[in-house]
């Protein structure tokens, strides 16, 4: 049987192997520690649980809007608002995950053959999405010493003539950095100016510093924005996302909803509702900080015992590290700290081919104490191994 | 902005005016009669609501695998088993809906400029899944005499070097019919030979009659067969589904859905193993049978007022009906009767080109009263209009 060519180019994930090996440890009683899970380790809130077991209690199993219910997309504007952000509610579309806005985002923007301009290292999918519409993702190396974020000069020698749009991440994935705003209001001048689009993925909004801007709509309107309820909400299995959208987009868009997707989950979107109310939101917040104190813990921890972090992530959950300084390339490094201590990392490589040799990514997705016994066993895997 | 060449192609869902003017007159506090919406009247089955609640009250919130849980994959194998088909559970995808699977099936299947046989009517967002991919869907015109499905001649006829393989369903939407058995087997031999695909849309198993086979899987194996928890299971609103595939196309599927969805709803997931319980079954059989004698009511109805049915469908819940002795066109006859009678259908025009001047979809997703209600206005429609 033959498949279609975009297959053969998806790289497997290595940290599946890593999942895969650490679950048989675990399933031999052995005490494994995660640090390569990019998922909040805390169930839902409880009053978002509440709200989905009323919402089905109340019958909320049927077809909702292809773009959400209006209270939703309502509720979503008015978190906008709380941030000094004037966004209708029409302009935003609910999506199944943010990996549901990027299938309709790579639907409405690139025709087979376009150029896509994506980050290396970044968030593996996203070329599957590119490539999903025929289109060619093309990587920009993003280097420490720029935040591993992409440069308006960086942008301008990618672009191509088959080149339609950029899709950037603040924070990002691996490294947790953000993009400067000054930066990014060049780059969205540039593209605006070559009639392409400028897709900002803050599916990590909520989770960034108080002195950062609360979303690149503060700073440009023209953005399309990949949000999700997933990580600062911390709603991941229920598959929740939203888009905001330019104005002249809202109607493809909708259509391309209306025909990928039918709607988003009711119950997840009933369930939503309740993610802002005050009481959720205190324990999103209170859970951010706690990502915060695990941030410090885990990076003064990291460098203590000698491994380089070039740049202290300024959001998300993840340190992105170097761990040259062991001798060994970062894939062995995974694998030896694994099968040897059963402390679970993810190797650059998931991320892109630039500098992937040198650096892993460590989430402390996992709780403070979990994270002092990983630190002990990183300090007696490099006494083994004679490095330090 | 400029937007994919695909957002173009898509039609506007002619139903979408009609709801919309339905809920208008609704608001106005004037009773509607609903023949035009394809979802199940019923809420979703008390067991399924009650597992879904207790999921969440055990904190079933974080992701899962990607091609969904063992449990429920084993649960759909053994579903298949009932009906005497042996499918190991590692061919079993779920999927965000059939339209995730869709989507997974598009990015699997189809390289641009591939064609992709569907039929003319048909569920008329099969088009968008192709060009999602950059593929061209390409329309058999199926007829009422050969049972509004596809023959092997038609197959052999439309495919051309660039044809990769066929989308056909079983029962289909709007028509209800399904495809021969032998019909089936002669164009899975004759796809195998040209090395393409089959994918059968079995979203509507279940709502058929007893003598029918049970899937296209008892007839060939090397089917992709789309399926959904929506239809027959009720499940519309939380959007889960699920995927048959080769054994072949297992690693290249699960890799698409790690990338493109990363799981399915884990709420829905769980919820869904109940979906196969005794009590729930009974539910489900009881609400087909009673799908079965709507069918026969309001086909009944229709044809005393005069209405040809060219095919009785066999299973699904549309009647397909040719409006022509009207002598209006079916547009203009979904529009005054829902101006004039505020009775609610959907134009031919939604599914196709072929015919679409003649054909209107009942759906009897309304309650027996509300069949009853309509098929009065009708004679009223028909009295004003002098037709009959």
């Amino acid at each position: 049987m033959l498949f279609a060519e975009r297959v053969n180019l998806i790289q497997p994930f290595r940290v599946m192997e890593v999942v895969r090996r650490a679950a048989e440890f675990e399933a031999q009683g052995t005490r494994v520690v995660h640090f390569e899970v990019g998922e909040p380790d805390f169930v839902t809130a409880q009053p978002i649980i509440e709200a989905g077991r009323q919402a089905l209690l109340d019958g909320r199993t049927k077809y909702t809007e292809a773009t959400g219910i209006v209270a939703l997309r309502e509720a979503i504007s008015g978190h906008y608002a709380q941030l000094g952000i004037a966004i209708a509610p029409h302009r935003i579309i609910v999506t199944s995950g943010a990996s549901g806005g990027l299938t309709l985002l790579a639907g409405l923007l690139l025709n087979p053959g376009d150029e896509l301009l994506i980050t290396d290292p970044g968030y593996p999918c996203n070329e599957v999405f590119a490539q999903l519409a025929g289109a060619v993702p093309k990587a920009i190396a993003v280097e420490a010493e720029k935040l591993f974020q992409p440069t308006l000069e960086a942008v301008e020698s990618h672009w191509s003539a088959a080149t339609r749009g950029v899709l950037f991440a603040s924070p990002a994935n691996p490294t947790g950095t953000m993009l400067p705003a000054q930066t990014l209001q060049q780059i969205a001048a540039f593209v605006a100016a070559e009639n392409g689009f400028f897709i900002l993925d803050e599916i990590y909004q909520g989770l960034t510093p108080e002195a950062a801007y609360r979303s690149g709509l503060a700073l440009a309107d023209d953005l399309f924005v990949l949000n999700s309820f997933s990580k600062f909400f911390g709603m991941t299995g229920w598959r929740l996302g939203w888009l905001v959208v330019p104005e002249a987009a809202v109607e493809g868009v909708t259509k391309l909803a209306q025909n990928l997707f039918i709607a988003p989950s009711t119950p997840a979107q009933y369930a939503a509702l309740a993610a802002f109310s005050p009481a959720a939101m205190k324990v999103h917040r209170d859970r951010a900080e706690q990502f915060k104190r695990r941030a410090t813990m885990l990076a003064h921890g990291l460098q203590q015992l000698g491994f380089k972090i070039p740049v202290q992530p300024q959001g998300a959950f993840y340190l992105y590290v170097d761990v040259s300084s062991t001798g060994l390339p970062a894939i062995e490094f995974c694998h030896r700290l694994l099968e040897e201590f059963q402390v679970a990392v993810t190797p650059g490589e998931d991320f892109g081919v630039n500098a992937d040799q040198a650096f892993v990514r460590f989430a402390f997705t996992t709780d403070e104490a979990s994270i002092a016994l990983g630190l002990q066993k990183l300090q007696s895997a490099l006494q083994r191994w004679g490095s330090t």
